[in-house]
């Protein structure tokens, strides 16, 4: 059976009380969903039509044709249920937020229940005395940027999918964002979670003090870990002041992607700590000036965007500019917030564009140290002309985290829908300089199903053996979201 | 045989080769000794002289009469080898810095080898276009600031005891300091460990790039883990531009260390994050003063120290003052270097004072949110009030950390040197209270043996169970410090 959208044989989940199902199949799912449905757990979806929208996520991973449920919970409750019925009948469950991930982490996969967390949303509370929030996992993370705003604090994180996404997805990935180069990734932000784990346990990790070292750092080991390892259901998150004074943003256009790069590493002999510094390549800049009709492209291939905050902000901006004049950028500086908002409009769209393209997209995501940067801009174009691949490049370039997209036309495509050899050569070689210049695969995005086939070799084969252990030791059957992150 | 120091049996490791040694036995570690010097493994120690110095930490634990040996590892090769011999003869392997510890996690236990770490002291790489710098475990920490200096950038993390604590230490305790508040702690500076597992094997956790989510955070995960999951053999640190301006720095004194308490939580309305927040409280400040003829007692009985830094250092420092003022601080405010410096001292001579007293020591470390500061200093002067026991106050109190010492006359020991009973029961209440605030027993110390007692109460039984499985995963012979962290 060929797989179309819109008729995956999620729809045929069977239900047969009574038969001994056996683990790992379509019965085994459909007892389990019996099961759920007569516990009264959740909202259990299993028609074609109403369970498409969990199959896949924003990396263009296709699931095919597979058969799943889906469970939206109601309460902490209904997830530890999930976890036992899943436990006892040996049906996968996949933790899913809102399904913005980049590497497949959320996609469906046979025979599995897809556990939606999206409708927890409560902020259930916030205290600016110490600077804590305490949310569910399915908030939108932007919602709690807003609440945290509401008592004069901040929530740091501001991955680009903030409006979108959810914490507990965020959490799940790590997600980083585009003032991680002042204020940290996820991680940095996480005090304490409430996690569910495969037997259907909860346990509390961390705690409220800023501080602490009791035991193993294990909410450190949950996030990032892509709901192999538990499924976290509340989370206590640090709320730093709003930064004084205004923020200043500059704008710096280079006649090259490379020149723009070169120039970002010196900004760091200034001194100054930038709270923003993003590049974007010429591509992004010309399909932005078609999309909106603006000249962004006619005055470089390479923009940077920087912003400094505090009370010392113009200061900082200015001997940030004097660097990037010197480089050899044409400049604009602002603390106008509607000239910011436009120029911040270009990276937000970049991120948003969801534009129909006749190609699509294999998002890498490596992150190297700033001083091979301009190396890593360098392979990437002679990979994008050696393998006859258009690579677009978006970085968070002051965390040395580049976005270098691969860009397939629907033609090229195999008729499954397959990525031509040719693209994961180019993926390959990319891979290969970023761990050769001391990088890593992925910066912020995960592993999923995208990047498993260069997990082993950035780990090694023994901590390769040790992180695959590490995960049977918490999830012994193999249920969490299982066949990601690890390929055998 | 009496406990007595400096007639430790570890002078009568008899060495026995050609017998069967019996795993955790003086027999087994005799014939580890004698494989350990016929392989040349680093400089083998056993008598009793030699290795006195190696049996304790600085928290005051006494390991009584324990036969061990030491090895003084040479190089990476053989902090591999004492591994190997240690799984093949059953004998406990004791990671060892500085000794600087307050919780007793680098204490000798019975039959063990004291794996010192401590002439690994290369700083192998340092590279300022990236920000990072590439270190053997056993280099004094202020070496790393040194060197970092020399370059241009800082090592951020500055606990109190650098200039005599090594990083492979800090790294195992996740070592806070002075100016965690703005900085963060060890592990926010940690990007990639090399560490030696059980069985002798050497991984690679990490990236030297500033981001990353491949896999499991296995660098967090040996972060903190007291040497009972693996041995740290080198560290990737991230370095961080030196502040630019000047320092300034404001010397605030209260009538108690409860109205210094409440002053310090005020002071994170104003939105500035000042660079240190440190309290001292009255009894600390008398020591200062009978030891160096100084009058800080006379003007309050809770001293705070705040810094800001930064090209709007200033005007921090100004916003800063204005609260603590209306708070009813008597108020210096200082950027000279040499009055700074003064101030410091004040801080700087309470961890390292070592002035011979007629009492000994038990040092508390719990950590609270910032809102219930005030609260656990109250409960901290009832405790003492109820118990009978004389309890310091010194925190880290920007961060909800305090050091809550309680001073035992030397009178009042048991015959075997034991704490009398009250001295516990204070203890106990005031982690209970640490607790019920949502902190955590430990906020940089770690558990060493110390704290074993309480681990199992903050973790919960599942928790608790989960992180046993975890040391097993690491080292199935439990060989990796056993005995401490966990009670059983």
């Amino acid at each position: 059976m060929p797989a179309t959208a819109g008729s995956r044989r999620c729809g045929s989940v069977s239900e047969v009380p009574g038969a001994v199902p056996v683990p790992g199949t379509g019965q085994a799912l459909a007892a389990a969903v019996a099961r759920l449905r007569a516990d009264g757990v959740g909202v259990v979806l299993t028609g074609a039509e109403t369970t498409l929208p969990y199959a896949r996520d924003r990396s263009g991973h296709d699931p095919g044709d597979v058969v799943f449920a889906v469970v939206v919970a109601r309460s902490v409750a209904d997830v530890q249920q999930v976890c036992r019925v899943s436990a006892e009948f040996g049906v996968p469950v996949i933790p899913r937020g809102a399904g913005t991930g980049y590497a497949g982490g959320a996609a469906a996969t046979e025979g599995a229940i897809i556990l939606s967390l999206g409708k927890l949303t409560a902020i259930t509370g916030i205290d600016p005395d110490s600077g804590l929030c305490v949310v569910e996992p399915g908030v939108i993370t932007s919602e709690i940027s807003a609440a945290a705003r509401a008592v004069g604090l901040r929530y740091a994180p501001d991955p680009a999918s903030a409006a979108i996404s959810t914490i507990g997805g965020n959490i799940a990935t790590n997600a980083g964002g585009l003032c991680c180069v002042k204020y940290g990734v996820t991680r940095d932000s996480v005090l304490a979670l409430d996690v569910v784990l495969a037997g259907g346990e909860l346990i509390h990790t961390g705690h409220r003090s800023i501080k602490g070292v009791s035991g193993y750092d294990l909410t450190a080991l949950f996030v990032g870990s892509e709901g192999t390892l538990g499924v976290v259901v509340g989370a206590t998150l640090r709320l730093l002041p709003v930064p004084l004074g205004s923020v200043h943003t500059i704008a710096a256009f280079f006649e090259t992607a490379e020149q723009a790069t070169a120039a970002s590493v010196d900004l760091f002999a200034t001194g100054v700590r930038p709270s923003m510094l993003e590049l974007i390549d010429g591509v992004h800049l010309s399909r932005i000036d078609d999309w909106r009709g603006s000249d962004f492209r006619a005055r470089g291939a390479g923009l940077l965007l920087v912003q400094t905050d505090g009370l010392a902000a113009a200061a900082e901006a200015a001997l940030l500019r004097d660097v990037l004049v010197r480089s050899g950028g044409e400049i604009e500086v602002t603390d106008d917030a509607r000239r910011t908002d436009e120029l911040l409009d270009i990276r937000r769209w970049t991120s948003q564009d969801q534009a129909p393209r006749p190609e699509i997209t294999l998002n890498e995501d490596f992150a190297v140290p700033r001083h091979r940067l301009v190396e890593m801009v360098r392979l990437i174009e002679a990979t994008s002309a050696r393998f006859g691949v258009v690579i677009t490049i978006l970085a968070h370039i002051g965390d040395g985290n580049l976005h270098a997209n691969l860009r397939i036309p629907r033609s090229e495509l195999g008729p499954d829908g397959a990525l031509p050899e040719r693209a994961w050569l180019a993926a390959d070689a990319m891979i290969a300089g970023a761990l050769e210049f001391g990088g890593t695969i992925t910066g912020e995005h995960g592993i999923g199903m995208l990047k498993r086939r260069w997990l082993r070799t950035e780990l090694g084969d023994v901590q390769y053996g040790l992180q695959r252990s590490l995960k049977t030791l918490f999830d012994p059957q193999h249920l969490l979201n299982p066949g990601k992150v690890f390929l055998d």
